[in-house]
């Protein structure tokens, strides 16, 4: 099977790959989400995986949108824990390290482990595992780069520090999409998408579809429409799936109080346990 | 009055102080938005600017989470259309342009322009405004920098090419903060976080406070918590403010079904048509 993520080899979408669906997948790195989007429409990858929100920097609307412009379909879902590594050259260690490069956002994710080295310079880059690739061709003891282990292990480089994130509660939920259907079982998610116009309780009549037949939602964001600002679009994630009559209902119910309605796909709900002990595995 | 701001002179974070404020202001410019809260709280500010949500990638949650560190109160809120500038040093012109710097996100909101150019190389920088500092130093007509206008009108700098952004469709949500609750008059907004313990339902009967009370809501958002995988904030807007009795009697019943709720403040209600107006300026 191939699947197709966005990044450089070493990315953290690659490692949710391979966690999700096994080390024998063919991965298929792609420069933009947009790519994703394409080559799972076009065929040429079964699958594609995409980030759809962070616990730290929020939701990915950039995949939100891809999802209403492309016919694909959601059919899997996946928590992945990121951990942050210092990764140097072979035989390079801690105390030479005179410059660190990575994307600006993981520079920042570990900036008290930064402040604590003196002396040493940040520079940014376009991607984590890509610093990585850059670090190796200098072939210099004194830079360094922050990306995953599994980057690391990829360019034959050395972990100097692992786990310098500032917070260990940072986790990327990933989407994982295709273009077929499929029935996820019983423990299923959907996620929908709806837009609505602002009256006072429109949104609580909306929810009631859910709500009165004891349908449980897992997430809820609301979203204003640029140059509509009082129109909203809403993401919801709603326990159970389009396979189920009761869910069928509710959304057949939704559909009289907006004035758009998407569902995005059924899979089966991510079991939290599973997070928990991949960042065990990384202490 | 002293405001405070995360970022270089030239931010957009700046653009949005004395937009709000008035170019009477004197401005602060800080490296973290931890540092905005704190220089706010000791008094050292007598207000401070802080990006909540954009547009195109989504709430700012470190933000929602400093706002509950510190005890400072949201007194206003502001949306600045976010328009980027192609700047070069005085005397330069597109046609020279070999190497282009900018925040990877500014980078990426105008990937279809730098796409146009061919043969041009791109370089990650650690904010806008700082990619204009450092190409004014370089003194090299063929190097330019992305970012705002007000950043090119700073450093003395050439705009070559304006609104290059791929979507007009981008602005950021700014609130201010404040050591004191001021009343915001009639037309007002408050923002509250809650925590709740995930049940069917729960999200229903916690927002029917609100809906049966005629109180509209202008947004809502859920977030998990992590380590706590049934248990969610709840970040929510709404039409009103806390000296309204009927708000008051909202927030008093949505405690009966909530573990956690804080007031992060109430303020008057930015006009959307200021938001068109700017945009209509940057043409």
């Amino acid at each position: 099977m191939f699947v197709a993520f966005q990044g450089e080899p070493g990315a953290y979408s690659e490692s949710a790959a391979l966690a999700y669906f096994g080390e024998g997948i063919k991965v298929e790195p792609c420069e933009t989400f947009e790519r994703v989007f394409k080559v799972v429409s076009e065929g040429r990858c079964e699958r594609g995986i995409i980030p759809i929100e962070n616990s730290v920097a929020g939701s990915i609307y950039q995949n939100y949108d891809l999802l209403l412009q492309f016919p694909l379909e959601v059919v899997g879902e996946y928590y992945l824990q990121i951990s942050h590594c210092l990764i140097g050259i072979p035989g390079s260690s801690l105390k030479d390290i005179k410059k660190i490069l990575s994307h600006p956002q993981a520079l920042a994710q570990c900036d008290r482990f930064l402040k604590s080295l003196e002396g040493v310079k940040h520079e940014p880059a376009y991607d984590t595992a890509g610093s990585v690739r850059i670090v190796k061709e200098m072939k210099d003891p004194s830079v360094a780069a922050i990306a995953s282990r599994r980057a690391a292990e990829i360019y034959g480089m050395d972990v100097l520090t692992a786990n310098i994130e500032n917070t260990a509660a940072n986790y990327t939920r990933f989407q994982i999409i295709s273009r077929r259907r499929e029935d996820p079982g019983k423990d299923a998610k959907t996620s929908i998408v709806f837009a609505m116009k602002n009256q006072a309780g429109a949104l609580y009549r909306a929810l009631s579809v859910f709500a009165l037949r004891d349908i449980d939602l897992t997430k809820i964001e609301s979203r204003p429409l640029v140059g509509k600002p009082w129109e909203y679009f809403f993401y919801i994630d709603l326990a159970g799936s389009v396979f189920e009559e009761k869910v069928q209902r509710a959304l057949a119910n939704l559909e009289e109080y907006t004035t758009f309605l998407r569902v995005l796909g059924s899979y089966p709900r991510f079991a939290f346990r599973d997070l928990v002990k991949a960042a065990e595995d990384h202490d």
